[in-house]
């Protein structure tokens, strides 16, 4: 966080000094006045390391509040950390910021990164701040610590593991929706509380860290749902050279996407593959299940069995009917 | 490096795979089909973190070379990681691409950084890349290593140490002259390979890695320049709660540098304030000078006395004339 190419006390010294100095209380993090930060490494333990950036209209709506830009900057990287069993170390920022950033939005914004290392025990230790003609946007590197080589991967998986998920799917890609179409809250017959849990699903992701342990102990694979539930394990099941079948019955939703799937079964497809929702997916071995399965309850982390691990590269879906599912959208992308 | 918000094999995979998958061969990149990277801590070590990102045309120029915009991208973050003492252990990528960036573009930046993290010993370890609908930009975290507790700091230069900086100051602010304005390379009497040398050190910085080990054993305190050495040496100042005074005479100037200023005398003031040097700028207490300098001459690194750290607050700066100068620029900011 270092100020680089600034004049004697530029802009960006004083954006420093005024709006991340005080989150910066870590001794690694020298009070941001330093060219790089420390971290002492807990002894016995590996470094997990992820980085994710967001951008204005890309990750997240120029309109969301800045504190919510924030808070999903740094969730979808504790995110990873959660899904790989670690636990948080610290993080840095960049941040890219268009000159006609306001002080209100800065105010804002370091105001939701306050309040997410503190609640999610992940201090800012450093980073950068750069001027761009683009959008605003958000990168976070995040820093975790696992035992040494125990880090959950995604390959591991093998034929016969049941794959399970946490809490719950679609509500964030749903609440993009209410966003972009408001019109589309009505037709769904929701409530002006359930929109805006939805829409704060979407803006806030909750990273699952409570969960780590029990994944470390009990899971043969894991990841992040970050872009589509289905889209997602075609991903956990490649890179464990495996198959899963899964029933899309058997996916949880909270009683808000519920809902909005009874007003509209169409709505299945965007939920099995929309992005956003930071959930973990696993695999578990059918000796561990019922470990792992009081583990998580024991976190207070809701784990949800939907399907199964099998031989091939397959990821096959059965619809409400039994029949196999075609997703039209497979998962969200940019590229 | 895992794709975010990918399909099936979408765009971004093909990309990883293509590109980047080729240059991720450390265990713990996971050949980028993870959503962590890990790395073992050496023991008895911190983990020195840094982050920096550049801008198309903000800090390197639309049309800079591919590959040179990667090792500028990895180099600026590795001159943090040297004037802190650590030796690298990895970094992180963040790409951030407008729609249509080219096949052409993308291998010879891969090719870039290829070849200076095999150079610099730092290996490519995981990242992100996104879309964006602003100009390219590239944000690198590194890693490095440290005994514990001797990260070399900007705190710690106290009255009476001398100040050193390494090889030779100005040439990368007269590159980007020479880039900005082509027509100064004839007023400057300057041939075609002094002015190749000016633009490829503003292009590719020259991290001082082999000057760590120096630094960590007998500096008071380090940083790097690459905001413009009489204003990073305010900002050394400053977190030292202490003043220094430096000859300009006494700046290291490379011969291209030396042939420029004695055309145009009036470009002392960019030479001392001017960006890009990623030099190692450092105070050293006068009973460890020798040694330091015996030091730094076994690694192969010049080092040049330029002045000395004293009481207050002050950065003064004797010219050619001995009268103190007055510096129009302070030092290089986009804020």
């Amino acid at each position: 966080m270092a100020a680089r190419r600034s004049s004697r006390l530029s802009g960006e010294d004083r954006l420093i000094a005024q709006y991340f100095k005080p989150l910066a209380k870590h001794p690694g993090a020298l009070g941001l006045s330093d060219d790089a930060a420390f971290i002492k490494p807990p002894s016995g333990c590996d470094i997990v390391l992820t980085v994710d950036a967001i951008v204005s209209g890309v990750h997240f709506l120029p309109d969301d509040p800045a504190e919510t830009v924030a808070r999903k900057a740094l969730g979808v990287n504790l995110s990873d950390l959660a899904a790989k069993g670690a636990r948080p170390l610290g993080c840095l920022l960049t941040l890219a910021l268009p000159g006609k950033t306001s002080a209100v939005w800065l105010a804002g914004f370091a105001r939701g990164l306050r309040r997410e290392t503190l609640r999610l025990g992940c201090p800012l230790l450093g980073g950068d701040t750069v001027r761009t003609p683009g959008p605003l946007s958000v990168s976070v590197t995040a820093f975790g610590a696992v035992p040494s080589r125990r880090m959950v991967r995604r390959a591991g998986a093998r034929a016969g593991d049941i794959v399970y998920v946490s809490g719950t799917i679609g509500d964030a890609t749903l609440g993009l929706l209410l966003r972009q179409k408001p019109g589309e809250v009505r037709r769904l017959g929701l409530e002006a509380k359930a929109t805006r849990r939805l829409i704060d699903r979407y803006r806030v992701p909750r990273p699952r860290l409570l969960l780590a342990e029990a994944l470390r102990r009990h899971a043969s694979a894991a990841m992040d749902v970050s872009d589509g539930l289905v889209g997602d394990l075609r991903k956990l099941c490649r890179a464990s050279d495996a198959g899963a079948e899964i029933e899309s019955g058997l996916v949880p939703l909270s009683k808000d996407t519920a809902r909005a799937l009874a007003a509209r079964p169409r709505l299945l497809d965007r939920i099995l593959s929309g992005g956003d929702d930071y959930e973990v997916l696993c695999s578990v071995r059918p000796s561990r299940a019922k470990r792992f399965e009081h583990a998580a309850s024991a976190a207070g982390v809701p784990v949800t069995r939907i399907g199964q691990i099998v031989r091939g590269s397959e990821v096959r879906v059965a619809g409400p009917d039994g029949r196999p599912m075609r997703l039209a959208r497979g998962s969200f992308s940019h590229f």
